[in-house]
């Protein structure tokens, strides 16, 4: 038998709307409850730190999907990664992308399919958090994912999402106690630094930093390490982290597939369109006919964030200095428009906080599609 | 002899920011300040009602040309169009477009170049502001300010700026003790009838509205009916309109040109590259190339507005309902990524508040080439 | 036998915390879940549209609700008055106010003390909401309400909470379906019509308006017309008015009174200490003993909005111009300074958009105490 | 021959509004130019980077003044004291207090009056920015400001305004281009670090700190160490710190006293109360009275800052947690509403960012006030 991957993208009315999701398992040929492995989610709350559209949207699908298996939100909430992003600024439109994993009776697909796994690293002790350890446990996960999903080469995974926990006053406080020196003692700093750690773990399981490179030193600081292909968010409601691969491999069944790029900056239009193309869509360099889009274009995923220097290609921006609008805000938008100018579509996973993840001012961009 | 229209690109560091106009003033070959007719700015300001980066921006630079010419600022004001935009969400950044004609000692162009022409209504009363009258009001100035450019053809005109006023609690007072009734009393739906009366009237003048199909409940109504050239901003330091026109046209010498076309909605990535191309710039269908960019684009400007529909080809966007962040902040954004990655810059003249300036969500857009 | 109305005043962490009433219910002496009648909280959202913490914790309350009574959380909803306000801004501390009425075994008190009743109006139609029909249904839920808290005398009632419904796009579509003509086809004007319309049904319930003083037209524009008791907010979950009423009445037991004053600006200090006063607490003019405070202050709720004027007694105010921060937002910030000026407390209902309730930039206060 | 100093309160239309001040300077009886040796503003901007209200305001100010004296806005700006604050939020009222000191022919008045010093440090390198060699140097200009101002005794000194300046990009490059480390590489943090420096300079100078127990280290995290009579803003246009105190002295004239109290917290209405009754206002514990507080309440200066353990007497505030709204902005509004609360007022000059001024989540509270 094969695994058969899906993945489901559904518009939502309000941050607790589980209406589609509730359709979805009752629709014929619809995946079963039992089957969904993650949710992604845009909410369409601030993106930061009393974004609370993310925790209802979380509480509000694991309720959901506890009332269909007969278990408890806690339950599902320890199997099923619930990424929820907040944020859809500009033109987003607010969506979950649910992803569900079934055996599939019929024989593997005769090529690579969309491979699905995950992991999860232990509980994090407050020390460890934004640092080497935690680095080199988010590599041990995303080895174990990949295996999972019979990956072998790390030239097959094109996203990985991790949600990393954060350090909080109390964890601080606890940590001290013991006589334990944390990363940072500022709470919002440290959610980039566990982003950051969690990024540079994809990187070094995927092979594209040496870990002779890495040190706590490093970690948010030399940012010409990165991975390619990581996506990480950091919530204060996990202790450990939560590992989500994508990637082509033999022995699953289905019409998908999952390819990637990087966006150098903010506004590389081409990479966005090179990693359509590498999914199989598009032939021009112009916008996805809608047709096209609509009918193969399944999901696009990558990431936001304002150049440290202030400037893309040498003209000023005003990210860093609103103290009106966050930062974080304003790279959604604008990402948002460029990524929607390539397909056509806004239904976008669009995320902020891209430490180690992409270059400076760019990120990741990876593209799920139906074969034609 | 001639005449020569020059567009000139500046960044500034901030509202008040003159020093780049000072050394373009400075510069060998530059213009003279006598020679400036308009001023078209993006300020990073938030581009709503308590944005005061506008009215900064005007007076230093009213301030700094009144020097230059001997004059007060007041002649300048009256003299020169000084239309400033505030918000520069997302990666837009901030700018000036100079805007200069001077005598050329040499003949005319063989074809058509860049023509600008400048054109001021009286001041209005009160109660024609949003009304028919000043739609015909305006449809005489963009008559005039084309005679002045000497272009015959509508078709030959491809952006329209108005500057226009606003009703203010005073104005309202003056009109009802003389027993007039105004458009509205609520002064900021007040700005945007201007710009939708103002639009409008572009249209009519272009021949893209009959006269038959407007009357006063048209406007701000009958979306259907707009201007595919007009750009139009509202502001409360004046009571007439002062209207600048681009188009192309014989008589005039330099190597510019300027094209445009229409957003069907905030996401029509192909609409600004049928402008470029229309402007002779971009080959295939991805972003211009850099050094084609820099050598040979001048400006863009264009109007960003959110779909009344709440809907962008279907999908649900957030920026009406979003009482953080005002919805032309985000349709700025939005757009500004849009137009950013056809041409691979971010010093764009995006404007909100799009009334009668193109469909519903949508808007102009037209681009300042050098040729070849 | 008596009945016994309590307060319980309870801190919150977040918009979905429930432990604190899950706590209550635990307690030796607290309320049973089936006593609870109403709850009415503070969140810490924005309070405008895209407030989601208010849905969030009723959903959060609700459910608790019903898994200790055994029902729904429809049916809870349908039970209990769950009105969550949106908005702490400045000092404000956000946190839950349980109100239960018990049976009592004992003898009702000597003299009057707290009284609670609620009352529901039916469905409006769509074309009723905002105009008389629902000034008369509210002002009959008020009677109704007073009955069942044995109150005869409107002169005993010091508070009566609203929660109304406003106009959708769908309510407006349906209604003009049939024909009907709305009050607006704005619907964020829906909610301040609905709100005013609800508070002058308090109104005339109470006898400080006169029926015929009462119109249509008056409503959201003769801002002399309104109640010193009512405070009414807009919601869309719901299509009926609720309507909780506080006030003195024999036969309950207990030592609560409720007492009220009436602010008329946003710094009427005075009045704030007035209506201290008048339920006891407070002996000189300055601020209340924190022992005091702590003993006997069990609530106070007032409502916060900016006066139309743009001026606080003559000077003038920004909150109506500002873009970036919410004038309800500005009001209930400032409020809360003043309200915790009196008291040494920040844990106050102070809820915006007052129309109708208390004059034009003031509106009403209530406190309700411990007896000494 | 005596000196008289006047405070003189002019309300504000917008940032750039210098027409008050013109007919100030106009009015018989009213200070020369010459005369003004400082003039404090609160603008309705928001208070934080990208607060431009506070730049045009400046300028604005300063140009009107080189008009009327014959000199340089920059020879304005070196020797007037221009402190420009953003952010009205709440109830606070946009306005100017202009500083005037004048040669008074009649004899001094038989008691101590209200006497006004101005000192300037020398301009500091980057790398004394926050650190001891400033908190020396302010200490030295504020002894120079009192033997100015004619005050021996640092009790008779009631506030101290310093404008300090910050670190910027370039600053910090110049810093380490010579080997020398700066005190924060964070510009925004240097804000914090260069006001609480100046802060404990004034401390030092007054008394109210010893040196001893003063270092870098200290610097930004001892916040028991405080002045409760410092004011301090910082500013990117200056390189010196620029030093007002106000206080009282024999050898000045007029009828202006000035007094001051430490608000423990930002709802400590009894320390205005108290600063109130030193500057001779109020019987009361109430709110001042409308008639008194017109004819002698001349202005009332003040800190406000979020408390940093997040609770207000022991209830949780929201203001750090807030990403749509800056916790310095919800502070002025609280703060604004606590003072309005008792004077009646609303044009007061209440700043954010209150480092070492006052103690955490307090600041100092002054009042300037006509004798009956």
């Amino acid at each position: 038998v094969a695994r058969r991957a899906s993945v489901h993208r559904i518009p939502t009315a309000h941050p607790g709307d589980t209406a589609g999701l509730a359709a979805l398992l009752d629709a014929p040929g619809g995946p079963r409850a039992e089957e969904i492995v993650a949710i992604l989610g845009k909410t369409e709350g601030i993106g930061c730190v009393n974004d609370f559209t993310r925790a209802w949207a979380a509480e509000a699908l694991a309720g959901l999907l506890a009332r269909r298996t007969g278990t408890t939100p806690e339950a599902v909430a320890s199997r099923v990664a619930l990424v929820m992003s907040g944020g859809t600024e500009g033109g987003l439109s607010p969506h979950l992308l649910v992803i569900a994993v079934a055996e599939d009776p019929g024989p593997p697909a005769p090529g690579a399919r969309l491979a699905v796994g995950t992991a999860f690293t232990p509980a994090f002790a407050p020390e460890a958090i934004g640092r080497m350890p935690m680095v080199r446990a988010v590599a041990e996960a995303v080895r174990a994912a990949m295996a999972q999903a019979g990956i072998a080469d790390p030239a097959d995974v094109h996203y990985v999402q991790v949600k990393c926990p954060l350090l909080t006053t109390a964890r601080i406080a606890a940590a001290e106690a013991r006589g334990a020196v944390v990363a940072t003692r500022d709470t919002y700093t440290s959610m980039g630094l566990s982003r950051g750690a969690s990024a540079l773990g994809v990187a070094l399981a995927l092979g594209e930093v040496a870990e002779a490179a890495l040190s706590d030193a490093a970690i948010g600081h030399d940012l010409s390490l990165f991975s390619g292909r990581a996506s990480c968010s950091a919530g204060v409601e996990l202790e450990r982290c939560e590992v989500v691969i994508l990637g082509n491999a033999a022995g699953w069944s289905g019409d998908l597939i999952v390819a990637h790029d990087v966006m150098a900056d903010a506004i590389d239009l081409p990479s966005v369109q090179r990693a359509l193309g590498a999914a199989g869509l598009g032939t021009g360099g112009g916008q996805l006919p809608r047709e096209e889009a609509e009918a193969r274009l399944v999901a696009l995923l990558c990431k936001a964030e304002p150049s440290r220097s202030g400037a893309i290609r040498g003209a000023r921006h005003i990210m860093w200095d609103d103290s009106d609008i966050h930062a974080t805000r304003h790279a959604r938008a604008l990402v948002g428009g460029v990524v929607a100018a390539a397909t056509g579509q806004t239904a976008h996973f669009v995320s902020g906080g891209a430490e180690h993840q992409g270059p400076d001012g760019g990120g990741p961009v990876a593209v799920i599609a139906r074969l034609a």
